[in-house]
């Protein structure tokens, strides 16, 4: 109802938005079609000059131009690529250092001498390490990234000078079949060589470009493989200088505690001989409820943390105070008999 | 029949090898008994004095000497895994730099002033690099495995004298259980009480010897970590010394090399301006057959390394020999004009 109502404009316009969408299929078509049949031309024309059916224009000076920029690309890539992993294995030398360095200032008793020295040059080659790395990222790494980056842009511009190249062949070749054939169609040769004119148009803007912009590239090169060079080896002559006066000290400290080790400085006082056992006659019946072996001040059972209850030997005491003494020793131990822990409610009756 | 005839003797010898057999599983039976009985006992033992149900001597001086142990072995074995890394780490960065320096050797042109110098000095690089890690491997990390292998020996022997300890504790309490019996067995008494002065003595025997060993072990901990830091830090101290001197050399060649650069020494010699494809009137009917565009001389299809056929731009030479110059150049294009390819055996019929 509505539709037979309004019908004629409604009609109209939905016509005309049909009309436009197959307009614009059609150019979408046609450019698809058009891409195809460019892509298929320079297909045909390669596949014929690499069988040799066809003539291809060669330029040797560009050749030249195109193999060195390749040589150059290499180059950068490999450099880049080798001072990556020179950078990478620093970091990790870093690193291993660093945790040398931490574990040796924990082995390093806090009581031998130098132990403050030491904690100062692991603190001075950690930010030796720190910075070098900075700078080979920041001075070579960075900069060698940079010039490595302009390689594929230019690839790109050589790559459409070939494929502008192979159309220009590609014309060429379809104006001189038109020439030579029986039935001349002068219409269509004429079509043909404004093809061939805007093919070689194209191609010679690009070469032009590409004949000032490789040569200036491939003469960078140069102070770039000398300044790549000259900041990554400033840096590493500066810091293996350091690193070498940061080992000397480091040095210097271990002869320092090896003389003083010498002296006995730090020898531990040693207890003469090991207590005793309690022997068997204090186990017999006449002093089982107060034999001197037994510690009843000790309440067992007792969580022991080996780790923590270690001690330098210079705070042993005995804890003599601890063992019941007056009871006269037994007959066959020598001074002090060793402790035993006794259960916190267990009575001797407990115990099987 | 056989065995009825020489019946009696191998019947004899049968039951003197059954008996034999019997007697060795008897053997190896007891002894399988009296192992499950001991570590039974052992167990047993433990589990009372863990729940506080039974005494438990104790030697405080020997948990000190255990402690140190424990502590001395942690660092050992510390310092063996962080030198252990280091030496990895230093032999990655000496990999790294060798590639560094390969490429390096690579990359900077013969031509280029020093490089005779750059491959002295990377040789230099090499050769400390190995020397260095040979050092770090043969001065401090075979010392510090042979310290850090004493230890495993002699913690057997500290775990040995604990279970021997547990064994005179089992036997003491076996003595006071039937010393406390209402019914005293004098018999059974005196066997538990060679029993346990068996136990006393094999632990005595070996707490005497550890008494001796640990405190002069755990002496020996100074001087080793002073003989590791020292030849560690001494081997440092003169290998970085020289890295710098190499890196100070190389740093020099990358400066001449800059200044020489400078000067315009390896500046490329370029071509004017590209050379101008054949313009469309070279094509035209009047000389496809002797156009000055194509090359006859060169056949095709020819397969192309670029890699290979790059030259420095110094021994550049255009090909004018080549081209067929006898016809004069077409109105359209300035001097040379670029060549193309003509299959070998393809006449221009041959085409499409």
């Amino acid at each position: 109802m509505r539709w037979m109502r309004c019908g004629g404009r409604r009609r109209r316009r939905l016509l005309s938005v049909v009309a436009r969408d197959s307009k614009m299929a059609d150019t979408k078509g046609g450019l698809f079609a058009k891409t195809v049949q460019k892509h298929a031309g320079r297909a045909k024309e390669k596949i014929l000059q690499n069988l040799g059916k066809a003539d291809r224009t060669i330029d040797d000076v560009f050749d030249e131009y195109d193999a060195n920029f390749t040589r150059q690309q290499t180059n950068a890539n490999r450099l880049h690529k080798e001072v990556s992993n020179y950078l990478r294995c620093c970091r990790a030398l870093h690193g291993a250092s660093k945790g040398l360095y931490e574990t040796l200032i924990e082995v390093y008793e806090p009581e031998w001498v130098g132990h403050e020295l030491l904690y100062a040059q692991a603190q001075n080659s950690d930010m030796l390490w720190t910075d070098f790395c900075h700078k080979l990222q920041d001075q070579t790494l960075t900069p060698l990234t940079a010039y490595q980056q302009q390689f594929p842009e230019l690839r790109k511009k050589i790559d459409k000078r070939g494929r502008k190249l192979v159309d220009y062949d590609s014309q060429r070749h379809q104006l001189e079949n038109l020439q030579r054939a029986s039935r001349r169609d002068e219409y269509k040769i004429a079509r043909a060589r404004d093809a061939l004119e805007t093919a070689r148009t194209t191609y010679e803007v690009l070469n032009k470009e590409l004949y000032e912009e490789l040569p200036a590239l491939y003469d960078q090169r140069i102070p770039n493989v000398a300044s790549h060079l000259q900041t990554l080896y400033a840096a590493e002559a500066t810091v293996m200088a350091e690193f070498s006066k940061v080992a000397k000290e480091v040095e210097a400290i271990a002869d320092k505690l090896t003389k003083e080790c010498a002296k006995g400085t730090y020898k531990v006082k040693r207890t003469a001989a090991p207590r005793p056992l309690s022997s068997v006659e204090a186990s017999s019946p006449q002093n089982t409820t107060n034999s001197p072996s037994i510690r009843p001040t000790i309440s067992a059972p007792v969580a022991q943390n080996k780790e923590e209850t270690g001690r330098p030997y210079e705070e042993i005491e005995f804890e003599d105070k601890k063992v019941n003494g007056n009871v006269s020793q037994p007959a066959r131990t020598n001074g002090e008999v060793l402790s035993t822990k006794i259960p916190q409610g267990g009575g001797l009756a407990d115990r099987c």
